[in-house]
């Protein structure tokens, strides 16, 4: 065979590399779809969780609010959240290849567009329904229904059923997307380091503020407006503990949570291709691993006893804190984070419950708002200048002030600062108009018998469908069975 | 360095097309393990969602069918099922690279070969175990057992096990793989549109027809012949509820499900390399969202309450409707076919029970064959002409009734007639034959009982292993705790 | 336009050869993480079947000990175990692309390197962190972590949680890592083909013998130094059953258990772009459905009913059993070694209690232990010579007795009796010492309690959180509830 022309060579080699690029976007899209994958299955975390840290009598209400902010999560942000958050300066037209497609509401000082709000992709109409737009909405969406369910737990065994499918929807289309159109959709927040020479902006990897502080944050004015549950504490305002009802729930919760965490985590480059994805994948692992351990050191020494609970809560403020920087920093950081973020968990849990006098049942406010903070501080520390160059349109790599970049610090602060002041105005006002409309609480009586029957019409464990032994040894609950008793062990060496 | 020769760089370039070329098939292959693995996962989703709408006295056994059923749908599939589904006309060849693998077996009219079965490919011997064919057996395994668990819902709570053992093999060797030859191996409704201009042939795209359909109708006719549990019917009719034993496994199942369902609808591309997929995995989560609030609001407004049962049902009535039509339509209708969906399911549930008198404990009838058939309708309505260019052998893409192709909706009514008639049939003589060998139905004294002791040998919740709580206050079960009795809440606002 | 200079069309296709090979790399690592996290989500699969073949009294002690071993072992591979394993000859260098990375303690005999130890890579430092070895300390640590739950449940309802902690250190940073040296970090196993002749070395795939054996090794130390659990067996020796708790929790865990093993074994290629992972996963699944298959026909047979129990332990034992040999094998093959498993593990459980009277609570000795025996052994029997070329540095692929090279099942058996010896004795060394610091065994007072509250401070389900059904009737625990007892069905057909 003859050799082929200078010119067919040309045209073969052009093939080739156009080839090769869409298999990097197809491996990308792969990429971005299952950790999307993962990170919807930590609703199924959530709800175990949740469920199990709360009382029998109101499993059907804690589980029935986790599953159905799901599908109003999706709702909401397919209607309009998504547009709010990433239909702004940049994010539709980089994903959908049209920058006709991006629209921001915007206001500009000394020349500076400061971002507010995105204005297109309202309904995933047609023209927007691109593979990499859908792409992004999916793992977008995934991360807001995150920030939607951490209040489910805040607020449980006492939330009126219709409020939370009310205020769901305020969080999913208005409360999230905003503040994360400021972070992650070219908003303010975001141009902080290019307009005014705070670092790189404010930056979350993938989501202490974005997602685990808005959370908190709405957790903690959510349970402080409906106060705390009956009998939590004692009219010398000391506090008594309410323990969950299974342990079983709970564990298996807080791992399908750090199993879709690496979904949130590493499925945050966005790209299959920046191999940056194995280090954030391990320092994801690290700091859940520390901030377990911390924890049960902590509440050793403490308490006396490793109470499962909170060495749960210390894995998942490891995971939180770790959120913001985990693509910034290496191992020996990571551990650090998350060995800190056991402490403050445990240290937070209890402060929430007796300094502040909140009740809440899962310690969210401990896990997402406290370690929220804690891990977008963390990233303005510890950031070791390894990755994100040109992020935001800021030249360079990240630092932290222990590498020199004390105003990158700053710019996780004002960060902060936004978070709380935006997501916890926004969400009193619509709880206390929610609270006009139908009510945030449910009746005292209701919630002595349980919220299941009254607010779901139905029991979490139906007595009709039988008790779960089939032959209870009468007179004896808990004891050991009669020929057990008393039997010596084979002389354990 | 000398430039290289033109012959030189001519063979350099085959070699790197040659890699890439390779680099995307393992892309491909990637992209459906996972996605094969997220639908063997389903799998526990079923067990806890059958479970946990089971009474407690019938937990080992209704678990254990969705346990073994797994083992004799692989048995079964792997011996004869691949080979009769996937063993006949381009299918095989088109996977293995190699013509001489595939062969089916097929009736002429008019000369138009109409395939009825696949003949190669028995117990994957070694000369069809390639890659690829592996990977496509995975994925095909995986979809035939979620299949084969679908009436172990429906029959549950009186179905013997032997029973249920023999007619596992029927489904997966017989009933599942000749009706998926039919629709996916090259068969006989896939050339509707070829040989007589119906559209594209019957089209499902990841298997509402296939799947849900085929699972929904064996549902049907297993449960009708099996019979209603004691007491569900009273001696006038009256239908008496008989609710599961645990919500938060039920939620649980069917937030696995839905996390499978994405490796079920965007696995069905059978490539990553298919950019579509990101568009069919976002159908699928709006249509299981819009199912799932759709039915609480038709629940809610019709019973008064939330059911969390309905609610589940919703979600999973929303994923199977957009299952055959996902690659195929747009945001706004993927949301109308689960909206639709929703209120069908619960509307389907009560028809069922109330007018059919049949006894279906998890309303897999409503949810899979109800659904599956809207499903299977819904493409023939909706699809919008931007996918399926050139599939099943005609040119130009898919297209609906809205769209024009009124043929299309045709095919798929063909394909609905046909699934009821051949699953059906083939389900009754085999129920049939197999309650002469062995009896379908366990005794009433068993099922009185609970079938866990006389059919599994066991129990599900072994009252030797202690009660749930070890310390329960005597005399009190269900009540506050005595000191948590009356406490006045710490004013709530 | 003026077709390119030859020269300018040589550079063009050096970028598009080398964006290719990084595509290739990423598509690596993108398979190598969604293994890994598939693997440590097999954590929580551990957690529930240990869990629920346990008493409901210690159950927040089995699940404590099952989250916290997680913890502990990425602490302990973190700080020490991966440079253990993995900081060898070709290890470290291979992956991080600097040879100067990696260093291996070995000894020298006749001029042959026999590697013991890894030395480089402690604490993940820096200069090691790359995103290959990032990839390779994730996926690796996972494996471990598999391997340090195991005999939490071997030894489960009286080991002192102090103990647990404390072994579970030893585990992770020696016994563990040391073992995975010697057959996948480049050390003495893996060069017994090489230097003598045997095959190519220990072969084992995904860890029959690294990862169960060792975890059935431990197992069977430790459950036989801590002694049966009280009552366990009677004065005369009779063996009493102790059921576990919950089968929903058991038939859960060992779904997720087959689940994450795709990513076991598939994921052990190292390589997505290596097709052979189509092959892997499907020789898992048919081996894990012939052990669960055929456990059904023995236990059947042999004890009248089909305990879900076994049936679990089956499909486990299948899955541990093809662990070594799936990419060596083909289909008939890995049906076959499955099959043998399911009965060799009801076999083995038998065994162990009867004969030798060791108190294994959930059977792990005859899973892991036996089965992971016969993995390594079915290897060096089935290896069909399809796959394994070069392998360990040998010529040729891998092939077992059955095809002609029985030293390769010599090397096998060298592997196992390195195991045993080696994990045994560093175990027992470990145990004793942990008992004389601390104490292995709890008090007969506190196993009679129940470990809950005594060791962790709570109850797995607590008494104040309410019983599990609001209201249940009265005097009749266990009965159908009276208005459905008694009522005719509806004529059954």
């Amino acid at each position: 065979m003859a050799d082929p022309t200078l010119a067919e060579l040309t045209r073969q080699l052009a093939d080739t590399q156009h080839a090769l690029a869409h298999t990097q976007t197809a491996l990308n899209l792969v990429w971005i779809l299952i950790a999307a994958f993962l990170v919807m299955f930590m609703q199924a975390g959530f709800a175990l969780l949740e469920t199990g840290l709360t009382r029998a009598k109101n499993v059907a209400h804690t589980m029935g609010m986790n599953y159905l902010v799901y599908a109003i999560g999706i709702l909401g942000f397919w209607s309009v959240g998504f547009a709010f958050q990433m239909g702004g300066v940049g994010a539709l037209a980089t994903l959908g290849g049209d920058a006709t497609l991006s629209r921001e509401l915007a206001v500009t000082i000394d020349g500076k567009e400061l971002g507010l709000l995105g204005l297109k992709g309202f309904f995933l109409t047609p023209e927007c329904f691109t593979p990499a737009v859908a792409a992004m909405f999916l793992f977008q969406m995934a991360f807001m229904d995150t920030t939607a369910t951490i209040p489910t737990g805040a607020m449980a065994e006492r939330w009126k059923f219709t409020s939370f499918v009310l205020f769901s929807f305020v969080i999913s289309t208005v409360i999230y997307p905003v503040y994360a159109n400021w972070v992650w959709g070219g908003g303010w927040l975001s141009a902080l380091g290019r307009h005014f020479g705070l670092g790189h902006g404010h930056v979350d990897f993938a989501g202490s503020s974005v997602v685990h502080l808005t959370g908190g944050t709405v957790a903690l004015v959510g349970a402080r407006m409906l106060g705390p549950r009956l009998g939590k504490f004692g009219p010398d305002g000391s506090v008594r503990p309410i323990p969950g009802h299974s342990i079983p729930l709970l564990v298996t919760g807080t791992f399908i949570l750090a199993f879709g965490w690496f979904g949130f985590n590493a499925g945050s480059t966005l790209a299959g291709t920046d191999v940056r994805i194995s280090i954030v994948a391990t320092n994801t692992m690290l700091a859940s691993a520390a901030g377990a351990f911390s924890s049960y050191l902590y509440v050793s020494r403490r308490f006396g006893k490793p109470d499962v609970t909170m060495l749960c809560n210390g894995m998942l403020a490891g995971l939180v804190a770790i959120t913001a920087s985990c693509a910034f920093v290496a191992a020996p950081a990571a551990i650090a984070i998350g060995a800190i973020a056991g402490v403050l968990v445990v240290w937070g849990a209890v402060f929430v419950e007796t300094r502040l006098k909140i009740d809440d049942p899962v310690g969210a406010i401990a896990v997402h708002g406290m370690n929220g903070t804690w891990g977008v501080l963390a990233l303005g520390l510890f950031a070791d200048g390894t990755y994100g160059h040109g992020l935001n349109g800021v030249a360079g790599p990240v630092r932290g002030l222990l590498y020199g970049d004390a105003r990158q610090l700053a710019a996780q602060c004002v960060g902060l600062a936004a978070n709380v002041l935006y997501v916890g105005a926004v969400a009193t006002a619509a709880l206390r108009t929610i609270d006009k409309l139908v009510g945030n609480r449910v009746s005292e009586e209701v919630e002595l018998t349980g919220l299941d029957e009254p607010e779901m019409g139905m029991e979490g464990y139906a007595a009709a469908a039988g008790p779960y032994r089939p032959a209870e040894p009468a007179g004896l609950p808990g004891a050991e069975p009669p020929d057990l008793v008393g039997v010596p062990a084979e002389t354990p060496p």
